[in-house]
């Protein structure tokens, strides 16, 4: 297989591995960095002296994942506990001769395992990032096109009162961007080599110990620990908690657009072309079916970040369960999020916004949306308590009566409001509040993001994938 | 790839999907499940005379797991949201001419999957229950040889007062075969065919839906249900949380073998032979992998089941999102229990028990397990409160004055108690209570379980695969 | 406070503790409960002559809730462990000579505690129960009013083929009464009373161990145990599945009535009355709000659950955290589904349905929903497959135009099909498949449960609440 | 009741509401955050010209949360849907006249809940740092103290090899204060005011919403947000993920203490003094009750976090139910943060540190957990593999014989290694590696986190609380 291994493939991976991330979250995204933490950690000696130069080129050099077969690796794993035994013996194996006693050097499995999670989940991140960053730019497209598109705000699924599909859109790029941004910080900040030999205490290297974590870090790209983390968990529950924030960023719009999408309310469409949001039975449904995935992929999160949440309680200096238990809950939480930002990303390029549907829906309700703003406008004079109980009594009426609310009020407000005034407070356009500044708010922390996200792409990504 | 995919393969499926669960939960067994449910529907109709015999078999004959490609069906599955789509396309396409117009008749997508879904549950489950009863043999076993062999029994990880190794595995095996048996109980009760058309009023099969719902159901083996519940998921939730039990009674004997082995306890060894329990860089270790391994598949339970608890929430007809999202968290559920289960079996039939050090760890602890005893001999005179105090100054004294309890209280209960009557009281082996007829209770509702399983499994499993 | 005690009354127990399950979940009830485990105790051990009737009796007087202050209680608890030693202590003192000197005896802090929580869970079950036969009685005369009330079938939240509101009320009711009857078997059957004394051997009882097991269940009114359960918690994870997924049954229908209500649909209103379901700033809206509330009540469940679940792990003979981590979580799983299915009830007592507006939103679709009868229609003649892409096609015709289906349809058809044909083939009343007799079914089974429910309501209720 | 209200109190509040955070986290600390709320509103309107500083001085003194009664608001909250709307009925009465018109002004209930929320959740975060700090000065005094007390390292609860009881309390300290240090970020930063009006758009505030924002957030002291998060719920994501995470940084230590406490090791004593330990039926016990306690607070955080992360998934404007699941998920959430610390505190400084037992379990494993040393020492001759193989047939030999490690190694290393040498090889206390400069390094940055923390606690705590 190329490209995507099996076990980001299969029947269900074409919903669940969507997109780049499938990529780096399979059985052979987890062997490259299995390996590159083997050949980083060579490499690291080589620097401060411990091994020759040229076995480390000599173990880098073997340390490519065609030469490798995961599946006879995972197959032989379970007999000391994880795929790394193996693949030490069969790295030894290949490079053979002298180089291959500096396989592995001071290191316990658990070293290159975490060193290797943390490889994976900044990559992982990377095309999540990307992902994200992606369907930023289509979100800040809409916010900017639909700064005065009029629609109803809906407040425990009820019209309420009026609102722009630029804030909608404004308050979910906000959303996905601060959640990109954090994920982007644990990663940079959290994602931390590991190197502590068998007991944390580096004691197979000597006195050489802090000086191969440094090394070893700066190998891998990853950040340097200030102490061996294998049983201080705290780094893998800060990415499960930003991973399933990002997929509660995820989960926030791609709800309201199955909702904006319904047949009664046709305020959006996915518009996927041939071939997609059909139905197998019902030739005429345009099933917004990228944000349905999407959704389906967030809600996996909150359970895969409980089980990280709660793997941190690991026994001593090394766990007796809970770290294995990190391993595929870690993998399933990154492809999870990777699938939910491309499904985001998906859904948001096919959209088509009805705005003529929107301002018809609000149309539709008779006024009432506007109720607060005739409140507002008494208020001054009879006080918030009162205005409310007058207001609320004429939409009772005009509920009951099956009349407008305009006519209502123009009748029990005479004296008080003429006609045009009524007519100028029931106008949905008129009564936006703030809603134009939050979105220039929006789109102006989105351009300082995407030109900061520039720069930081052009310069940080060679040394972020671990490589020099 | 034979047997097992790669989807339950990998680097991590040697200890994630260990045992026959591996292949039972995989995406071949999906495809067969598929498959099956198809052929089944063809079957079911002819069988109600909808359509012609020759047709059904055509189709039947057509759903050959072998003449299809999951990685295709995955890929092609986003469009419509789900891989039944692309398949009943293939299959339409293999089978031609008259017969694939009877293809999906009546069907939704999620009729078949949901149908698939179960299938498979009922394999992966009678995989789970081998295994359970392999493992329910084995601690049967042990509870029988060591009906007496005395023990500590600790709380809050104390030693407390003594009880016998047998009681404690047959504490392990009246969970594990009560969880085993709620999980059959599921599986044959709850475990139903999915027929209801596109909006579960089966209106494309006019006035033989319900005809067809029962045939369908009799030809899959599955249960019968009382309506279509596209989103009324309590199957599904039941099924979950059967699981999820099952896990926890694997938990349980998995995390007390891994205490009972350290090396200051030293009470049982996993005796795994040559490559197993090993450790990369510390060769003299003798680990507990099975057990560790149990535990680890275990932990994942709890995450995966609340996924699925909270997918209840399906919107009208068919959801938006939760139903997808049911696809994996129960395929990983009911692998990971598999495995849980295949490794808990694995560490008992590896299990050697230390007698001889169970009895000295009791005996190091200086007679204080016995402490309760002695209380409880006094309580008569002094009352329980008193008795209590009196137990606890002497306890306090030994300790404080690094004297053995025996002699402490022959000093203060001079008079009440003689030297004689003192050791008697602090002898382990007399203070079991009922743990021996404990032991014989579960044995014998283990035999009854067994016997019942024996009939069962004879009678029952050709109906139970899905196949006439 | 009265009725309530404020552990379930405050600031949010409006929310999430109403109905009757306040008074079955708070401080006041868990210390009966406990309470009621002592006197019981004192009692069996009179049955089997362990103690002199009179002594039970007088112990039994003193275990009134009255007398005890749970406060004091809960504050002393840290230093045990857990609120059974002091209670102990104070009832001790309050029973005052020889009768003291059997309290308590030959249990340990958890036979307490984990009797009580059984019995905590049988009273709140018995709560949960009727008010989940309440809401069940309403969804059935839905059900039976709204037999032929032709609707929207759903899915994706796309309108997709009629179906009636009789069978979407049909569907919630089956859910929820499998849901109870669910949770009253575990309940009948799984919860246990709990007598192992400190390791689970019964060693203070001597040869009565077995026989004070089985008369404390009898007192109790609890099942008997076939062994202790200290840290064998599969009784607890069934108990937590069962809540859980009664959770998923009211939160299914919960969030329909929610998306039903939406402005844009109208299909349904909970007409709550003054002061319900109205907004402090929005004086028009009528806000389902029963529903919503059910909703979030049902949210809780899995996380609480999974709690639960994962708490299975516990230690040797009796746990270090995992017992504690239990009675929060336990607690608060039956009081949010106490009020789940209690605001279920009042939303469905409440609810309006609008029989006009259903048939509106199905009109309005213009024929759409129907296609698949079209398709199924032509199936026979072209094959499944070449008549989904018949009617695609028209659909898109009509789409893209403008156009009514019919109108598309007639002239597309033309030859095959005439007009009346046609309008008959897009009348959705006449395509409802078996909506009709899956109601008739899902009311039978109502029937039956009811019926069943009346003569164990008769007999049981005494026996069930714990006291003789 | 003072000091803590009885909901957080009761009888499960000794063990779950530990500490301060009783306090901070009762329906007392929701009123006087919901009042404070309100009162901030008042004074901000003021601020920016909206409201004459005399109502909003009127309308701050009425917010006195000892004029409330919890228990009415939270009864009356149903028919709203939260306790705002009869919160302000009640200070709309209290206040009266001209002023009262200007409670609430342009907010809608949730503005209010969410921005006390924020407040609770920044005042339970207060104590949580506090007993944090204080932790994490008992850790560095223990790591201070035991930099060179020799310990037997644990890999899979088995001896691996010697690390030292001052590295393992360096890990625990280093762990707790990044968890911490990342809580505290998040309630600086993140810990935002809420103000919206009903849809988000400030509409009733006009022209002067932005400014009203501003004004608010520094009334409240809290941060302000860029725009409305009504339904952008990534604020309260982010808090559960810090909160979850300060759990895992308890349960380790606390799950390290429990068993380093164990009957069989020995190596640490809760020294809990009279009351605190013990057991009803155990005198001799110690209990390591407060570590037991830390972890069962602690084990509660990953389902009420998944309840969080899940309830992102909030639609459109304002969210028909996983709003209202965050109040008690969240409460409960800190609650349980603050007891889990509170218990660590505890534990640690009760804890008795036993160095000879530490000493003598490693002694007494006979020399193996040196192994690896003599794997290195002879590596550099054999290779990695060969060596290990030779050291793993040494000790394979010393096991099965009965004999000493040192023994069959001077008798296989003859030639190549002197018993001098052999002795010096099996040394502990020179196998130690990097711990000690590893203590070093925590104990540096723990003096420069208590240092920062000391700093900002003079200036910051006015300000942070959310007065002004």
């Amino acid at each position: 297989m190329t490209g995507a291994d099996a076990a980001a493939g299969g029947l269900f991976g074409g919903v669940f591995a969507a997109g780049p991330i499938a990529r780096e979250t399979g059985d052979r995204a987890w062997l490259r960095a299995l390996l590159d933490a083997e050949a980083a950690l060579a490499r690291a000696h080589a620097r401060i002296g411990l091994v020759a130069p040229e076995h480390a080129e000599a173990i880098t050099a073997a340390c490519d994942p065609d030469r490798f077969d995961t599946a006879a690796l995972g197959a032989a794993a379970p007999g000391a506990g994880n795929p790394v035994v193996p693949l030490v013996a069969e790295l030894t194996r290949m490079v053979g001769g002298e180089a291959a006693r500096h396989i592995h050097q001071g290191a316990t499995s658990q070293d290159i395992m975490d060193t290797a999670a943390m490889l994976v989940a900044r990559r992982a991140g990377a095309v999540i990032a990307a992902d994200a960053a992606a369907a930023a730019a289509a979100l800040a497209a809409l916010a900017e096109e639909h700064r005065a598109t009029v629609m109803a705000g809906r407040t425990l699924l009820q019209q309420a009162l009026p609102t722009t599909f630029g804030l909608v859109a404004a308050t979910w790029l906000a959303g996905l961007e601060e959640a990109a941004a954090a994920l982007e910080h644990v990663l940079e900040h959290r994602a931390a080599a590991q190197l502590g030999g068998a007991a944390g205490t580096l004691a197979s290297l000597g006195r050489d110990g802090l000086a191969a974590v440094s090394a070893f870090a700066a190998e891998t790209g990853l950040a340097e620990p200030g102490l061996p983390w294998h049983t201080e968990r705290g780094r893998i529950a800060e990415l499960a908690g930003a991973l399933a924030r990002v997929c509660g960023a995820v989960a926030k719009p791609a709800g309201d657009i199955a909702l904006l999408a319904q047949t009664e309310v046709g305020e959006v469409v996915e518009a996927g072309g041939p071939g997609t949001g059909g139905s197998s039975t019902l030739p005429h449904k345009r099933n917004p079916i990228a944000a349905v995935q999407a959704a389906a992929c967030a809600q996996r999160a909150p359970g895969l970040a409980a089980t990280l949440l709660g793997a941190q309680a690991q026994q001593h200096q090394r766990a007796a369960g809970p770290w294995h238990a990190e391993w595929p809950a870690l993998t399933d939480l990154l492809r999870t999020t990777g699938s939910a930002v491309a499904w985001l990303r998906t859904s948001l390029e096919r959209l088509e916004v009805r705005s003529e549907a929107m301002r018809a829906n609000l149309d539709a309700a008779g006024g009432f949306p506007l109720a607060e703003r005739v409140t507002t406008d008494l208020a001054g004079e009879l006080g918030r308590a009162q205005a409310h109980r007058f207001v609320q009594d004429a939409c009772a009426e005009a509920v009951a009566a099956g009349r407008a609310l305009e006519e209502v009020l123009t009748e029990r407000l005479a004296g008080r409001r003429g006609p045009e005034r009524i007519a100028e407070l029931l106008d949905p356009a008129g009564y936006l509040g703030s809603a134009r500044p939050l979105v220039d708010r929006a789109l102006a922390a989105h351009r300082r993001r995407a030109a900061a996200r520039a720069r930081r792409t052009g310069h940080d990504s060679p040394r972020r994938d671990g490589r020099a």
